[in-house]
């Protein structure tokens, strides 16, 4: 059966495993990004990571993908840049890892990884056209259209995070005006929650308004936090709601921290889908959160290693 | 040389030519939709006209496509219904045209075939990731993405017109508030240059106020009419960011009535997508006005219909 070690590289940890028919077998040792520095001891980590894992599978690894948050290019195996990891310009990750390790190797954004990992293994299984969101400091996304990983013309495609939910609303960080990533990321929920307590006279920091904070309050019925949430899903309803309009999915995944809050925020978001567009489009359209967590990105990455060797 | 005939079915006339790799070889009596009245009288007169041309062709017709406003089924060749003719629901209309007039025939949404028409031989030529958007009293949109018409999972993908601009906006058709169609529909431009008017003082009705009319206006120097194209063009180019953030596209073209306004709307297009995304994403982005005209339904409509014999 064919094995194939997955990487997803974070800003923090990188993490990986030997991987099989979307099943972890193995974990790698986890590397911290930043101790590690510089580009060249990260690859150095990464060879001893592969060859270890390697190592438990009997010379049956086929191939090894690596997810990273970024501007990838996967087509010639490019890291542009990295998102809050310096020192990544224009490296030729691909290439290197395949010297190094001897093994076909596949580098990709992290939230397509992601999006391929659910989609073949977890919540997105037998979806067709399938949206998928990351929720958390940042608001990503990845897409599989007619059964395809979908980049786009730069292999950019997919950034949910930077649509506009008003044209006029608060300013982007790429002059889009309105970006739900401005309203819905993590430090914006926080930001939110502050100014709500403090007009209810109730003095909070940022570090007690955390999602995982406010769900917690939620639960116990705090009205301050069961509005918030509710503000939160129906803007991003809202928001997929013109993605639905314009890509007519039939699966939507919802990922990442923030969407732990469940129901209470998957309730607000399929409610204003179906306020928002036609029965035909959302009927059989399936709204859920992500399976693998944690490890879709791992998942994803060693399997579109394999996918790739056959494409 | 494989010849298809090519029909662009419209609420008011129903157009038809024998094509050629993209070419209009003979055009087809032009039939009045209305007049006609039933399905049933519709599809005889259908069946005259491909009679009628392809008695031109020397029995060198290998395949009819016929393009509809509605919601078609183009996989079963089904139309659920059309918009602004009555009359139409849950027509066979590709298996009865196919038994008439003895050519394989395919059906399509009219938007859809009038991107397939721009991309095989128009304005997007070349383009590999292409959104195609049409400016009329409906706005709509149709989609090829890895080099392949995208319907989505109900046939319903494309509808650019239902996207929001502003989730608190006026209240859409379909409960989708800021619909950009209620914006800068044909109506909509008509309602919104009658109150600009107003508040100077002029009287207008806005049969005075139709597209073509505030072009002329504009070409005049009118202030108010220079103003608005202004406004459209930044609507426009808004909810276009957003399609650029989720699909990455390598051109984007714009048809349609509205769009013969040219670059007093192109120029603020151009202008909001540059300041709403990423250099790598708009730089070699290319903004085209449509090139096929009203011939784009027809020729899109044959070349889909051929395309799918070898599909």
């Amino acid at each position: 059966m064919d094995h194939a070690i997955g990487i997803d590289f974070g800003g923090t940890t990188i993490k990986s495993a030997l991987v099989r028919e979307g099943e972890i077998l193995e974990r790698g040792a986890i590397i911290d990004t930043r101790k590690c520095g510089t580009p060249e001891a990260i690859v150095d980590a990464l060879v001893e990571v592969a060859a270890e894992l390697s190592s438990h599978a009997k010379g049956q690894v086929r191939a090894l993908g690596i997810g990273l948050p970024g501007i990838i290019d996967s087509v010639n195996g490019i890291v542009h840049e990295l998102t809050n990891v310096p020192g990544w310009k224009e490296v030729a990750l691909g290439d290197l890892l395949r010297q190094r390790t001897g093994l076909p190797s596949k580098i990709e954004n992290d939230v397509n990884a992601m999006a391929y990992g659910e989609w073949k293994y977890g919540a997105a299984r037998n979806g067709l056209h399938v949206v998928c969101m990351t929720l958390g400091t940042g608001v990503g996304g990845g897409l599989i259209l007619d059964g395809r990983l979908y980049r786009g013309a730069q292999l950019g495609a997919g950034e949910i995070g930077h649509m506009s939910l008003d044209y006029r609303g608060v300013p982007g960080p790429y002059g889009n005006f309105g970006a739900l990533e401005k309203y819905v990321g993590n430090n914006q929920i926080a930001e939110r929650a502050v100014l709500l307590y403090a007009a209810a006279g109730i003095q909070k920091n940022a570090e007690c308004c955390t999602p995982m904070h406010l769900s917690v309050a939620a639960d116990d019925g705090d009205p301050i936090a069961l509005g918030l949430w509710e503000a939160l899903g129906a803007e991003i309803g809202a928001t997929l709601a013109s993605v639905v309009w314009l890509l007519n999915p039939d699966t939507i995944v919802i990922g990442g921290g923030v969407a732990k809050a469940g129901e209470r925020l998957f309730a607000p978001i399929r409610r204003e889908l179906r306020a928002r567009t036609i029965d035909i489009m959302h009927n059989r359209l399936r709204i859920v959160p992500a399976e693998l967590g944690n490890d879709a990105g791992i998942i994803g990455n060693a399997t579109l290693a394999l996918d790739s060797l056959s494409a």
